[in-house]
């Protein structure tokens, strides 16, 4: 169709984007069992458009979180990530890139700085105009004088307020995930099916552990079981009806990401109807859906995926962020669906001499002469002379400290280190949290090679062989460990 | 001092303002034993500046409310008022007239729609540089798995997001209490009077009953002894220590606002040191500091000041606003010192035919042939042909209705009438909830007269001779009542 | 298709929407010359979508405008019209509405007050993430150190800003006119129809005399010729070769609405290569384009158009505005495509005892016992007792003033009339400019039916029998004229 | 005064701040014939606070810039400084900083960017409720067809919007200077003063020649005499009355900067009465106040100050920039008075591997392994492996560049060269324009050390030796010059 092809140049597509509907349509490959989300380059524009006729809810934080300490004052979403981000972050800007720009955030564990976060960070601007990032915390009312029971309960209390709104279908979101997925490629997949509910997947080539559960597809990409991880949640016994073994030969099973498409309806029926005692959407709400032979659909992604709840996998997705590989999020640096988060005005990065290497630096840094390796500097960090770095990530501070003068709290407590590295420190494998005073000539290099131990009165905890300095944290000149 | 005298004429203030610091001190009436807030008319100036030394605290919803039906969805600060705003819109806009700039609403009961209105109607502008609006839900966190147990619980909790900013004092605020009063001058007298704790408390002359209890207060405006309102909660004993009857000849009593300026040290001693289990400020950790001898002075406020808790006094302050009277909360039309809110973007209201008296119109209503008498109309009211309405508060509604043609939710239910006021239907002395759809030839008129009466399934509760129409109840064509 | 009905009732849209694009393309009416903007009822979605593809091109202030004085310090854009609104939100609300975000203003003619209006009333909010509305005044580069010489100039010398984003067609739209549509429709059929250009144009029913030209319009929506206006501007000779008689039975002329769609290439070989020299689009390029063979098709708009170039057509709609009818611009109540402007926080109107008939009232007005009849009362506007407005225009005023205290600019004059209507004044046909101060008894009521007249000494102008107070203009207790 | 010290701990300040006003009187030095504005380091606090009843009138661009090609597509104002800054951000932030809030810039040299610039990063926010930084465009009315003539026909023409607040004095600010000034100080010793007009003028030390003329002051710190600095303008003579010799023993001469605090009945006075035809401020209506006898004093101002209008000042004001050192301008890291922009949302610097000394890196560069050596990295930079980036200035770039894909206008031409430092160039004392794309293996080193040399259409100038390759310029690989 010429007519597409004459603007193709001048928006940077590929010449083989907007293909009419009905192409995109037999497109959907039926002889494979599953859609890969990776085939299509193009952007989807959805009709209806995703940002009138979806709700996207996330949930803030998970319930079985082994992320403490990063978690001792916030939740999960609001974990600093990449030196410049917080991890619901990703998400949002997922749904922001997808059009997606009713958004609420279910949150009852120390919500506190989601909150604040998201309340700044994505107030009014960017979402348009019927656009809202809006924040639901945990509330009593005069029928409920209780917490969020669950994933489920929290949906099911709010629905007045989440069918505000005309929409058609509810996406449901994890906030403590990483990844970026192009979710109108999702919808559109879900309203190509007639599904009443689909859920994405992983491809199959993972073999880790997951938490949210495996599901078993069938040859026209319809599920027809779930079950809990075992290795997760031995105990649960299957809550589907008709159980079958997953090893079938006909049949696939796929690792869930917790991400499911629920029609309006659909929603509504299943919270007050069909299962209104249901506390949790995994285990209880989406295995009664199969159950009632409820259209189920599977949508597979391949793409990068990493669940932040462990300090081994936030680790590990903070060392990624700072080399340029093809197997990473990658996100940030893209142009056509960039990564959101609070709009700063900070100075660039002073630096008197350094050597810095597979590195990020955060916003406004000042680096002395230091030596700074496979790091994520985060906002605000000081680094001074003599410094060495390697394999950390160092959140950075909420303000400037001037003149080591200290601030009210530091100075009642009697605190001369300021905030940041001290001078010829040297940090191997860390996590260096918000406003931590990190004194002169500290070696934290895990010394005795402890895998866990529990110091917190000292100001650090070490999980799975990574020390973690608390945020605030003050470690005393030449301190050792 | 001629320098000040010669731009008092452009900025219009009375000549007799800007007098130099030794004269405000020595114009504190030291005579006379209570700090009159009505006598200087002059802007107040702080030194260190409100904005930069002073953070509020304001309790978006009371323990005991009375205000059901309309607390059914929202908190008491949420509640709409005087057609253009919501409840703690007259408290925010107080700290703001007062740069009173870092501002902590903390909330737990049917938080939703507070959180919303907040975050929406103050995000980033009108604060300045450092100011915000920062709303604390109720968290669970690893320390505390528990709601908020009372005003010195929540602030207890709260009180490491409180201290983040190197503020000089705390201001208590109830944020359900109509009333403008320059917080700066209540900041000012305390600070003259080197104050602990300053509460504010309503002149003699006020005999109602009042739910924050009473201070004895001595010749020299020391606070000396509280107690509680007898009425409003007999059984509870004095815990203050040497209680002194409080018909002593030498002292005054007055009823508490609810209002504390408080030190920041002192707020963190007696939450912290002395009354580490006390969850009432009011009642525990108030009288303890007055036990404690502590240093509390009593600031006494005489202007309007009414606790909307009741259906009662939010029926009476919405009537009050509705006429030009000088006993009335008056700051909507004061340039000097707004009402804030969410700012809106609505059409001039549009009027086919009316007899309006002593009325408030809101923004955007469609108002046909019919007459309005003592009435709030809040935003977007379409009244139908014919329709009277008089001594009445409407509420309005979220969103216009075009053409008859119903949204979902209503289309569902088979509804055919629309939000607002019906053809030819007859209300008095009424309170109709937000989008509420009242049918033709209705008459809300309390035809038996009843005081107290629940009819919650048809849409309605009577409330001291009140008829309350629940948001979004439907009354059916020729419905009396 | 099932999968479209299964929402449509959810979005409030009628089922016949949601055509397959090869059905919308059938369904345009090949038979019929002209593509009819009003035959769709459901909303249109481009793909690349608008808010990527198209950039607006408003002109806030027209060459020959016949509106003084309300254009005295404004241009014509930033004129108040039906009480809450400027001119030009009318057609940067069109965009917002078409998901057209960025959009580019070029003033140059008192453009003080349109600059403010646009900055603060469209920065960031509502136009999603990469939305803009920014303002071009005119300005000296070292290349060129003229004022604007023409629509052609002003777009050839912006170019390499309005090129910054990969857009694919640029909008020109005029900014002073009053009308709704949805320009996406205005997009498809010119991507269908594989344009160079195509021009808005009205349908032939209207005879009135136009300001932008007629086009001849062959059966295939070809534009085939142009000429001005012969009423308007008798001394141009068409510029158009091979210039034919318009009476030609084969083909229709219709009247021009001064916009068009110009695909991005085009317009830069237009306005650098074809006619470098060129100055204005309306006469000198498209009639070049034409005279170039350049494919030019002509898109026919039926609904309610103004141009509000002339204090009749200005009176005339705003008149409009006050009543519920068909053939009105009806916008401002229009859930769907609401008319934006400059978010505001005023009180609700306050009304002791008055009579309203057909009138529309601005948010925050004072009106005290009077009687007002088919008029635009503007924001803040203070009507004193005894008044009686009919058929005026009050555009009300910028702020409050209390208690007749006057502001700095008003004292120093010696003036004590406040800011409003003054008691027992009658005031009939007339406009009444912001801010301005009519005193007591006045009679406004052009007792002479003076058709023309010029009285700014005295502070009103007097064009086609409607009396213009200026603004800030002061009449004293007892004038009559 | 014990009262203040209670606080001073808490909010940072020592103790010496918070003096009764009449200490701040008497402690001006009135023995020294000048103030001192670096005597107190405590913040001041104007009554009436500065928010209120201070207006600044900022130019936006000079009349004689020698900051070409810089300037070619933008205002002085808009040229970026430091990494993420804009140069009128030194001066905007030194208003907000001072608490005064109602800015006006006025404009008419290429004011496209600066406009821009200036309503997305000071819109609402920031500024408080009743703050605002509002662009004054050059515009034609009825009354006036041209360009502004110059500072004085500027503001006469727009003091109707200038005079819009009631404020109390203007503060007239040049946009192009760099430096830190608690403007509030200044205010106060004006009003301490009841001089008519306040000018801030330069401690003697300074020996540069300086555009804006040399103040003859004396020992009352009032202004005497006037001159245009000779070497600028050795043409015009003085146009001061009584004109004496400068070396008079008892009096100081020194250089002014441009900044005058002009009460606002003065200005109306001096502008529309005594000197109704003046063009300029600097050498007609300041002078002619002198002349007029009008009390007139002199502010002294001894911190880094920097006028940016050459390349060689620029050039050297961003080197400052880039090394911690006491005399530079070094507002960037202050906590207290921070320079603010345009609120940004870039990833972190992502570092290969590289060596850094004595230079800034702006928010989201990626630098392979490359050398940087006292150079300003601006935001979004790419700089390839093998680079080496010498005593330069990068600007950076508008939007990343991802795989090498060109957006449509370098496509279109042919460009492969992506935007940033290609791999294995060399770049000594250079300036880059944004966008500007180095190729590979490029020298630029000022070989043949010229001084001047221009040449634009290969995309490159020298001045004072410094090469500065324009913007969006593109340098083909192996290019040495």
């Amino acid at each position: 169709m010429s007519l597409s092809a004459s603007f193709n140049l001048n928006i940077r597509l590929p010449s083989n984007c907007y293909k009419p509907a009905s192409n995109l349509i037999s497109a959907f490959p039926s002889s494979l069992s599953i859609t890969n989300s990776q085939k299509y380059e193009c952007p989807t524009f959805l009709s209806p458009p995703a940002d009138q006729s979806v709700a996207a809810i996330i949930f803030g934080d998970g319930s079985h979180s082994r992320l403490y300490p990063l978690t001792k004052r916030r939740s999960e979403g609001a974990i600093p990530i990449s030196g410049n981000y917080r991890l619901i972050d990703a998400v949002v800007s997922n749904c922001i890139n997808s059009s997606i720009t009713k958004i609420y955030a279910l949150t009852q564990f120390n919500s506190t700085s989601l909150n604040s976060h998201l309340s700044r960070a994505y107030s009014g601007a960017r979402l348009g105009k019927e656009g809202f990032v809006e924040v639901i915390a945990a509330y009593q009312s005069p029928e409920d004088q209780d917490w969020f029971q669950g994933t489920a309960d929290a949906i099911r209390r709010c629905l007045w307020v989440l069918e505000e709104y005309p929409v058609v279908e509810f996406l449901v979101l994890p906030g403590y995930h990483l990844y970026k997925m192009d979710y109108q490629k999702l919808i559109e997949a879900h309203r190509n099916s007639k599904a009443d509910i689909t859920v994405s997947v992983l491809s199959s080539s993972r073999d880790e552990v997951l938490g949210f559960g495996i599901f078993k597809v069938n040859t026209q990409s319809q599920v027809i079981d779930f079950r809990e991880n075992p290795e997760m949640d031995s105990s649960k016994s299957m809550s589907v009806k008709n159980s079958v073994k997953f090893d079938d030969i006909a049949h696939h099973k796929f690792p869930s990401m917790g991400i499911y498409v629920i029609n309006k309806n659909i929603m509504r029926k299943l919270l007050m109807e069909y299962f209104p005692f249901a506390n949790d959407l995994k285990s209880e709400v989406i295995p009664g859906a199969i159950s009632l032979g409820m259209k189920i659909r599977a949508y597979q992604f391949d793409g990068y995926w990493e669940d932040m709840r462990s300090i081994g996998a936030y680790y590990r997705a903070n060392m990624e962020s700072t080399r340029k590989t093809n197997n990473a999020y990658n996100s940030f640096y893209d142009i056509d669906s960039p990564v959101y988060t609070l709009p700063r005005n900070l100075p660039p990065t002073l630096i008197t001499d350094a050597v810095i290497t597979n590195s990020v630096i955060g916003d406004g840094c000042i680096l002395s002469k230091c030596m700074i390796k496979g790091t994520v500097v985060g906002m605000r960090t000081r680094v001074g002379e003599g410094a060495i770095i390697e394999d950390s990530i160092i959140m950075g501070s909420d303000t400037y400290q001037m003149n080591n003068v200290q601030n009210g709290a530091g100075e009642e407590r009697g605190i001369s280190i300021p905030v940041g590295i001290g001078e010829g420190s040297h940090i191997r494998k860390a996590i260096i949290d918000k406003n931590a005073r990190i004194g002169r000539n500290v070696l934290i290099i895990n010394r005795d090679n402890v895998q866990e131990g529990d110091n917190e009165e000292n100001g650090y905890i070490i999980s799975g062989g990574i020390v973690i300095i608390l945020r605030s944290a003050v470690i005393p000149d030449g301190s050792i460990f």
